[in-house]
């Protein structure tokens, strides 16, 4: 390629726009993909990240001077290699601090991001192995009227499980017990019975306040526990029956897992403050039905820990 | 298959929930695909829809009936074919109200639908062919404490055309004129220049209130004029110059799309009330980079047509 | 848009290639989508189908004129919403002959297609609504060197619907057995037990020497046929359980579904000669995994019907 | 969970089929997603792979046991992390090689990755960042009559780059000539003209006889060099006319891109032996059309050496 030439021309960008004097709430560069270094508990990962980074953009400016997110972006990136960021929402606050001094006539930006991640699991110690897992996290700087800035953090991760319905359940044991008259013996009345089961995507997403912190570790250990079942790579013959019969003793609509999941968040994170948001979104990828099943609540930790929620005595 | 067993048994849905009594905000069936039928000007035509379909949930119901929301959408798909629906927004408020009388215990339902929808398009009459366009819709229905039900609709469609970089082509306007300094001459002080151009993707939608109406193929002449210039499935050679001619008369950022398409709506859809909400959001898929280039904005009429807005005198 | 400006510049198409004089195999359009009329019994439909169409290329010529691929397209559409075809295969066959007359430089050509298509479906005569399948076909042309033009289809379909896992299914009466003695008992011994159940996405593809003709519905409920169960739109709660212990009582691994589909081709299509080629592809979304398992095979009817094979004596 | 139970019950898998003795192509698992550790000159990345790994089935047979693929995998993975692989083909071929090991009644396997890999890369030494790539290979295993194992692997890469069409531009430049006589003069001959120009995707794929090695950076560098223009994630004003420049000087047809790449083959990589296939496919995204365009080719590096073919004299 020719040598770069970068001699000042016009700047079109600082131009007063011709299309309209609207300020636009979002400009900004999608799906660049990036590998991030964060630390881990004793350990350091390289995250394969996407990031989605933008700012507002005042009505006398045409445009928003794009190249300065991929330079911080690659900055940022440069910088993990040798001094790993603590987490992927730690990134993005960086990010979104970092693009308001860049963007000095913007007042808000928002970084995004999501990576794959994987975590030993398995059925036994001697079963485990990396399994993948989805992270995600935003941040959001606004630049108040002195100048200072706030920045809100979101983070979150999606876990692959496994759920069985508990309706078919019964309704399945009711006609069974028509054609097989011994499963009315009482010594039955707790065998698992079939129903049909299929694989759950769970995801769970805390929006902090400054100060707060959550380990995304946890988050996904609450996902797997509000499952009929997790899931596992390996699986030998003993350990495949296992998690069968797990998750049937521990039938769940996708109501139930995101009820279950919500009302462990008060126990699980106790040193939350009640003002952490907290959004959850479950989808069963139904086996009888060729569409899904989904549920999702937005709540926050105060809110689940208020007299009547669960997890109040 | 056996034949069905429909005897009664045990309501396992209406039982009190055991993983925690929590109000859940949805809980639904998701990506249900299904042919309807709806009227256009002068013709009917099916689209091939993907429907969302949700309620609310009491904290004292432990699941959601899925089946009623499939049988509802089946009775719509069935009617449709007979009795075409005015528009795919139609059908999501017919879905929505619907779904509050079926699932008596909600006060809150939802219905998204996204179909792909074919107009004709070309550069001249005698080029025309069916191009495609993608249509949103959605209807929120919301039972008040005195049984009565509002129904809220959006309507948009998203199109695919093509932008033009206004600073890649005055940065290469300069740096060739250093190289051609005919270029220099008054004569070619208007000559398009060349510079990126990409594949642009523009989502526009209306939030309408009760009564308000919106014809979807407007919204998509609204988001082609907005673009560079629109693209088509049959050019010949002449016409595709006439194309990159026009988009490089017509370059804009994606600041400039959002900017000129938000601004055309108050002279476009003058009898739109200022109640209506409006959200725009376009994506370029930029030739120079990895990655794409996004801007997004939300409004209402009222807001785009007060002064000092774009449109105001 | 300026006027369609035609007058003839120079066909750089024509010109000899400046990269290589290399002949190549195939150049085309990918991703066009139009909507296609096409003949069912007793009824017309439209498909919303995905074309890619393609021809090879002399080492002598630089470029394929791809404007004619786009027309010939937009002719066939036009064609068919007066004149319906009579399935997608037959649409792609014209296509591929057609594209031979408009490239006379090459030899070769391939139209390929899928589309989303809807079948009533239903566990019982009064829950029928229709379902979506996935519809592919496929025809290659070659042009031989007396100029004759020889076309061979492709067709076929997939479905989704249900397996259950025969082994997990053993390994769980075993573990039961020994916690419930009275599973035991002989009557118990067919007894539906619980096993892991999944979403299965099955695909069957007929090639077709000219004159051989399938019928893709037929397809469809082969495919269905030899899944553990096929999966329903709208399932009341009788209906789920019938699903549930129709699956449960047809356990498959993928190797049995793919097996059972093969062998019961010869049965199904008795009238296809022994040179019809089969492929078959089967995936299930297991759901104790986080990771599909897959299986697939390609034979003939021929193979499928000699001695040792399956569906012989 | 319940601890893992592993006595021994009836092996399924090995019984005789129920549904059809036929022998299969392919049993195994999809998409399944590990971080891979492998030596890159002058370092060690972790890929996010995605695997699929399969092998035949006798018709004996029922069930291919597939937790040893599962087992294998990790294993591969865990020693990865203290000794890194030579590369993501050598990973597959050593799966492939050891599938036969641990499946003793299959002839054939197969192994399969893509992973996301980052370069650095930049309009000039000062603006460089860790840019996108995606990687691909494939390893088959055979066991021949008298056991001895033959392994094939397959090594590619896909680049995204800019094409700038060479039609377009020499039809625009007889357009402008009319509009602005002054572009007729001999100094203005080769100016840069106005054309589409837009993303693409080059995909380049070697299948290697064992003891043939290629370096996947140079695969991509090879892909680089035969689009209008490579793309880059930091672009400053100026880098952005280079850019744009060179690519409208190298416009090139998908048909030129893929000509090019292979022409440059026998240059590139001297010392592959002539039975080294290759497969190339591009597609470009083009700006002025809705759908896309592409090319491919599949021949071998003795093909691309003979006489009458690119690069001989």
């Amino acid at each position: 390629m020719a040598p770069s030439l970068n001699a000042p021309v016009k700047d079109i960008h600082a131009t007063v726009p011709t299309d309209g004097r609207l300020p636009l709430h979002q400009v900004g560069v999608s799906d660049v993909k990036k590998p991030l270094a964060i630390h881990r508990p004793a350990r350091v990962v390289t995250l394969g990240a996407t990031f989605s980074v933008a700012v507002d953009l005042p009505a006398e400016r045409k445009g928003s001077d794009l190249s300065r997110n991929a330079v911080l972006l690659a900055e940022l990136i440069d910088e993990s290699i040798h001094d790993p960021l603590p987490s992927l929402e730690a990134a993005c606050a960086r990010i979104a601090r970092e693009l308001l001094v860049r963007h000095p006539y913007a007042t808000r930006s928002r970084a995004e991001a999501t990576a794959e991640y994987f975590l030993p699991r398995g059925p036994s110690p001697d079963r485990r192995s990396l399994e993948d897992f989805q992270l995600v996290a935003e941040a959001v700087a606004s630049r108040g009227p002195s100048g200072a800035v706030e920045v809100r953090r979101a983070v979150g991760a999606e876990a692959v499980g496994m759920t069985a319905c508990p309706c078919a359940m019964e309704t399945c044991r009711d006609r069974l017990a028509s054609e097989y008259p011994l499963l009315r013996d009482p010594s039955l009345r707790d065998l698992p019975m079939v129903t049909h089961n299929q694989r759950n995507r769970t995801l769970l997403v805390f929006d902090l306040p400054e100060g707060a912190e959550v380990e995304v570790d946890e988050i996904i250990d609450a996902i797997e526990a509000a499952q009929s079942s997790p899931t596992f790579h390996i699986l030998k013959r003993g350990d495949e029956a296992a998690v069968v019969l797990a998750a049937h003793r521990n039938p769940k609509f996708v109501e139930d897992v995101i009820r279950g999941l919500l009302s462990s968040l008060p126990s699980r994170f106790p040193a939350l403050p009640d003002s952490v948001g907290v959004r959850a979104h479950t989808r069963s990828e139904e086996s009888i039905h060729k569409y899904d099943v989904v549920a999702d609540h937005v709540t926050s930790m105060g809110e689940l820990r208020s007299p009547g929620a669960p997890g109040a005595a």
